[in-house]
């Protein structure tokens, strides 16, 4: 499926003269530059005024860039509405949590569910998408930029309108919406929908449902606008359409790329970062599973703006990058951006060109890429990733859960992260896996940090198990009920049934001195923590010093062919990561987990197969050199050489890619 | 006059359907739960709809407890009013500082100085105590909840208006208070009243005197909704009132409880923190003298909400707190709240039962509290508190003033706190004295951070000195007018006259390197100080080092039987702490302070008295156990036995309750 | 030109009854204050309603200070307009960057663009200049007070239509602007002046040349409200005029002090930063060259406000202070305030006497100035301050540009007193110029954190450099347009055709690891940089580690008799301080730089010279005593001794007055 890998550029042409337009695609060509994405922030050059539209000049750059074997990624200019869209009209403004409208000048100031908006919107969009969407070297399109990177939820006037509406929808009646979100709490019950408020300033603090459905409200309806102007394009275009996403962004991503044709994502992490970096291709792989994802922006050297200012790569990380990228199932690596930003707020970032003209402090990181590019891409294109055998549950719907009841410390991110790294360090391959993903092929599925367990999940996940599966749940996992309660009938709600354990207590384990007892280890504990009593299940992991002593927070208990594991709890510090990757390697030998690597810390490998060979992509990410325990002798598919079963040594950044027969075992 | 022992809960019949109420009252029953606390967040059960009102299911479920022999403490909604009476009325919502008004959805977005809402809320108290008031089982009553917690000085247009007529009835005329308040400092000065400011926003700071005076007026307001709703209650109900307050509200306590029956407090102070708990105690028990206090709400193991995570008690706390608190003169010890909330905001708040019916984390600790309870009650309910011997002044107009002039980093409960433990450190019996408390029956009198005296406190401390009582002022003491302005006769005002001492210069301690020596020790000193000169007076603390060394900070001159003594300074750090348990070592011998135990840190001593003997209650609050030394043989009360005179070990959250003969050595 | 040196402090008699404001008279003569600043905040004694003006009262406080010896700076009110000219006018407010308007109760709560202000302010300040204006003893004015120390730039209506305007006279077209600015980036192209927003909230950043010229538009304005009404004073008055500025105002005080007489400023720099004190007296020296400036307010001892606490100096530093003014170009020194303030915000601010009319913590330290004072006035007024061979470039737009893109830490104060302070180690006497300043009679001129270099300045510093001048550029200079761009021609822009080499790369240095060797050691580098490639130049600094080794921060070239060095890094640390040191004494001997006092850290040597000798006013700053190294024999002006050649002691907080006679070898 996969016919070649593109490693391109972000490119304005709308903010230079020709002249130096036909240079940078001149040069863009000689440093191996093979796509671009251009349009997203130009809306005033192609609309200047309202309603005179003249696409044409986009046209004729796409046309030079196809001549110079240069693809196009084409986006709609949405999140920069032109002065004329803003100007005199309030009303059409994001309105934060503390009822500010926020102005024209920057980005995302438009509310995007504003009727008005979605018309202009669909006005642009449909010209573009008629004009330009079938010239040839348009390869797809990017919907707006970085959806709700710089705002969250909107409460302007009409918003409140629309969540009326939701709330109806959703609930049918007032009455049942005060049942599910127990609003007689603090007399906040309403008589009709109308009176529901936006989560806006208060003496203390919003019902639990309201906020987080607020949240899930807000990413529906961005979602809806992404379904609605896709929907416009695909009228005109045949070109897959993406949105460059992010786990950082208030939005759902799993949603967001239902109706959409790939996944891509923004990501500048700096290269101490490595794992989050890892992470965004373990889990933008899995939003249209089977189809390559995009790093649609990554720096080329360092972040910045004025109001921030990012360390550039060491070099050599850049292609160590762009490999682990390619092997872990991307078909494109972009760089933000091509040419310096001579003006606005973001002339101190990093690019691949300096503002005049000149190569970059990353420039040579680049051309890195591109010869690395070139090397790996008949070995990518030749194979697919391997079939991951250990799942985490990802969610965004999480997210908003989280969001509202943080304890005042929770962040989803850095738990998410925390957990992924502990899998990682484990050596298994691993995906991360969205809420609705299908269980078939896994092992292993953990699901840590999801408050709300759907019962489609539960349902899903329990057949998982009675068909041999191994499923962790926890920690802060079905701790919550879909309306944001607490179940009445168990601890863990519907979940608790099948856990052959009982939620005795529940309560945060920090401060108190508890440590638990697992895996011949102890470790602090932390977080909000469900504590057991088993029943049918048999503890793992046993509580000792604070309150409740004794009692269980690892729980087992076998269904089926596989076992339903409860962890209650968050083991903390450098003995509580131990902890964890004992668990997990632990579970992952009971459940047969063959994909597994044996390399040193910031070495990696990404898998790959094809119908004859297994291919292994190792690439080191922390700068330090390290090896990996080749398991046969395989083939060096770049040099051609034969390389020992053993221990492979790689020097700082480097990549290997080495071939191995198909093996049945590894599968 | 005590007749028993309270143990309560909060608890919400409104939010749970009738079986679990039915299962609830019988638990509690078993548990030794003997009060409820009901009705505070109910207005929209029982008025749906404006005017709609009945409270009938209230009367069902008071008599359904009172059948199973729990009494009733029944609050008024006020806290929360229903939607109907902010949908579509902003003019009636709290406006904060920054002039942004606070909704529907949360606890005290109506500003209770509206006249709208006096009303409404005069109708539904008047129906409560009309048709509630003298059934069986309702022993008390509480206004609304938790006054000023979430919000301090309102901002509203009615606030302004209320404001002006309060600054005329305070001023009379304009030109006085421009007169008092130095107005023409910054051209500030007023034509008319209806032209002052509320302190909202401004480029620099508000005036000190314009702060301080609305600061004073919103405490009068919100002590003047309290007086009018008690008094509708006591149109039809002879159950004592009061309010469930703290010292961490933005309340002039003493004002407050002036017309209330009776005082009591809510506190979720960790164990790490039981010095602010017994400061609490102390405190609370003489704002209605001679009448017993409750500590209404405490949680019986963490606090916690969406936003924030308590740790649970140690087991063992509950019940040294609940024996604390009887023995130093509460009547009842009452948990928020029985039944974990399923909804809202507080899911995870400590619980005496969890949602789904079991019992929580504490409630083993609320069995032994129950425990306790029953085993000192009749020892509690034969004997009184003993009367102090020392006093220190709480002064929450003090913390007002504090609150305007912190110099960027005073906080008055803090200093309070330092001064509290100080005292609680030397073993002597202490309270906590509003200003107007009688000075009768004490020997020590210490009034810090109290930055005006009132001329009748001055005068009555006086009195207090010429009788042989030793008056401790400072530090940060008597150093402002009453309108927040500098004394132009003296440092010390009306004050210094009778000090003996010259008030020749105040600034700050902090960074001069100044050291203040005294009773045979050097510690630094620090904050805001005056620098004395003596004449009559004696200094017993020289400065060392800094901008004015060889001065005094600690004078004392005798004055009648007694002695006034200043404290110019506030000695820090381990080395002031010392320095400060000296002094008040020191003048406690000097003034025959003789109710004084000799207990290791974290093990107090409760005394109390009858006619015919002296009880000491002994509590480890620690945690790490301690001793006592007893003065004399005792009796077990609990156990009956003879106890020998010296030391006697108590074990970590220990409690013993000892009598002695009635002794007049002690008194 | 100096006739006598002036002791002062800021007198507020309208605040004060006739009977203190007499005896504070009479305290001032004894004190040895001869002069008083009156009348900055009093605009509502003189006009307490509107038209009803009436300024005799100050006429006989100048009268009566007259008669007793005391001259008078005379101040305009309009930092505290009355409460008629707000009330009931929002309109009139000043509006802050999130929209708020701040309004009366505390200062410059007036827009002072507004219409209605400008007027107001000119009809009290023609009373104020026809009435007193000839008045004996009146020997100066005051411009308001502390222009921008509140607030910064004013968001209201009027400024926006100012605003408008401005970009209008500034662009001509908007077309202009917009491709100046580069608006097309986001979408932000304006079709005309009135659509460009006010930097007011946006969901991420601004433009940065919409930011950096509303700073700059906001500068220009309240210049231009300084210079209509200063046109207002010499209508009716020969006395000079000033305004009290600072660095740390929101002010550019090279355009402000353009129009005005003499420079003053206000300082309360504790004794630990005596460096920025000197910094202080440095630059306001060459705001009017050839024209003593002003201490216009300093405390006797502490700052202090109910929102903050200073700690008082110590003892002898105040006297150190007044010297070191004196010496390095002051003609006055003087207190805020004389007497403490009895009322308002700032009554624990240090005063000279207490509210009770009391000697103040300050006021031997007062004496002792005063003492100092008389002593070395002769000498003082028989010289000048000696032409500065080294001047460091000082630039309020810079610090507009650094407001806008601090890389959010950058902080301009913050960082040219780093630079500042570097040069004071050196012990070689300096100027801080302005940008427009002179520059004949330097030998070395340093300019860093100028990110936008004038082609004024550029073309007169390369000028200075072909006469034999050696100008140090960087770091963060010529980095960016006059428009706050980055440069498309070179990464230096207009500078670099005459650097000798080339902007390679441009990137922040933190964080990489990079180290930069120059001058016989290693520093590690930071800030945002800028890396050279030499040609012509030779590299003296070459970058180790890090993304771009073996390049250079640091060249040089020949360019007629001078050279042009660039410094594209900050070197950090104390390693970086010292390599700065080593690189100014390089330059400083090869530019041969004479004016250079060897001193221990702490001590400074002022030069002054007259035709027939010279002097050095040596000063002990940090309390530690210390000693300077004399090249010749010398005589005490104050003893009368002769001093050797070589090294003499000063003790803590001395000064010396040594003279030598007038060395060419020394210019």
């Amino acid at each position: 499926m996969l016919k070649k890998l593109y490693h391109g550029a972000a490119f304005y042409p709308e903010l230079w003269d020709g002249e130096v337009v036909r240079r940078d695609i001149r040069l863009m060509a000689e440093t191996g530059v093979n796509v671009v994405r251009i349009g997203e922030f130009l809306w005033s050059t192609i609309e200047p005024a309202e309603g005179q539209i003249d696409v044409t000049p986009l046209a004729d750059v796409i046309g030079r860039l196809h001549a110079a074997g240069i693809d196009t990624i084409l986006c709609t200019p949405t999140a920069t509405p032109p002065i004329w869209y803003s100007h005199g009209h309030p009303e059409r403004l994001f309105v934060n949590a503390e009822g500010m409208a926020l102005g024209h000048g920057s980005r995302q100031h438009a509310c995007t569910n504003h009727p008005v908006f979605r018309e202009k919107a669909a006005i642009i969009i449909e010209r573009l998408a008629r004009e330009l969407g079938r010239l040839p070297g348009v390869i797809g399109w990017q919907l707006d930029n970085e959806f709700k990177a710089h705002v969250s939820e909107c409460m302007c006037a009409e918003c409140r309108r629309l969540w009326h509406a939701w709330l109806e929808k959703r609930y049918g009646t007032v009455d049942r919406l005060n049942e599910l979100w127990g609003t007689r709490v603090w007399s906040e019950s309403y008589n009709a929908f109308d009176q529901v408020p936006q989560p806006g300033p208060t003496p203390f603090l919003h019902n639990a449902s309201l906020q987080t459905m607020y949240r899930l409200f807000s990413m529906e309806k961005i979602a809806e606008f992404a379904d609605e102007k896709a929907a416009i394009i695909r009228r005109y275009s045949d070109a897959p359409i993406t949105h460059n996403s992010s786990v950082a962004f208030h939005l759902d991503n799993e949603r967001l790329f239902r109706h959409l044709d790939f996944a891509s994502l923004d990501t500048y992490a700096s290269s101490a970062h490595y794992a989050a970096y890892l992470l965004n291709c373990d889990l933008f792989r899995n939003f249209k599973p089977g189809r390559p994802f995009w790093i649609m922006e990554t720096s080329p050297s360092h972040a910045g703006s004025i109001a921030s200012s990012g360390v550039p790569h060491p070099n050599g990380y850049l292609a160590a990058e762009a490999v682990a990228a390619y092997a872990l199932g991307a078909e494109g690596f972009c760089y933000w951006l091509w040419r310096q930003q001579r003006a606005g707020s973001e002339q101190p970032h990093g690019a691949v060109v300096s503002a005049w003209g000149q190569p970059g402090i990353g420039y040579r990181n680049v051309l890195q890429a591109e010869r690395a590019r070139q090397a790996i891409e008949p070995h990518i294109i030749a194979t697919r990733p391997a079939q991951a055998q250990v799942a985490i549950t990802y969610s965004d719907k999480a997210k908003a859960f989280l969001a509202t009841e943080s304890h005042g410390k929770l962040r989803h991110r850095g738990l998410v992260s925390g957990a992924y790294e502990r899998v990682l360090r484990t050596g298994m391959h691993r995906d991360l896996v969205p809420e609705g993903t299908s269980l078939e092929g896994y092992k292993l599925l953990w699901t840590p940090f999801v408050p709300h367990l759907s019962s489609d999940l539960i349902e899903r996940s329990l057949a998982f198990v009675e068909n041999g599966g191994i499923w962790i749940v926890g920690p802060l996992t079905s701790i919550r009920t879909e309306e944001h309660t607490v179940p009445t009938d168990a601890g863990l709600g519907g979940l608790e049934p099948f856990a052959g354990a009982e939620t005795v207590f529940t309560y945060a384990m920090d401060g108190t001195g508890t440590l638990g007892e697992a895996f011949g280890m102890k470790a602090p504990l932390s977080l909000w923590s469900t504590v057991f009593e088993v029943s049918e299940a048999i503890s793992m992991g046993n509580l000792s010093g604070g309150p409740s002593p004794g009692l269980s927070f690892l729980t087992e208990v076998k269904r089926g062919k596989g076992k339903l594991v409860l962890l209650g709890s968050m083991p903390a510090g450098d003995d509580g990561n131990e902890m964890l990757e004992r668990m997990l390697i632990h579970y992952g030998n009971e459940a047969n987990v063959t994909r597994r690597a044996d390399t040193t810390k910031g070495t990696i490998v990404a898998p790959r197969v094809s119908e004859t060979e297994e291919l292994w992509v190792i690439v080191n990410m922390n700068g330090e050199g390290g090896s990996v325990t080749l398991p046969h002798e395989g083939t060096d598919k770049i040099s051609g050489a034969i390389v020992s079963a053993g221990k492979l040594e790689v020097g700082p950044y480097e990549y290997r890619v080495i071939a191995f027969p198909a093996a049945a075992s590894l599968q």
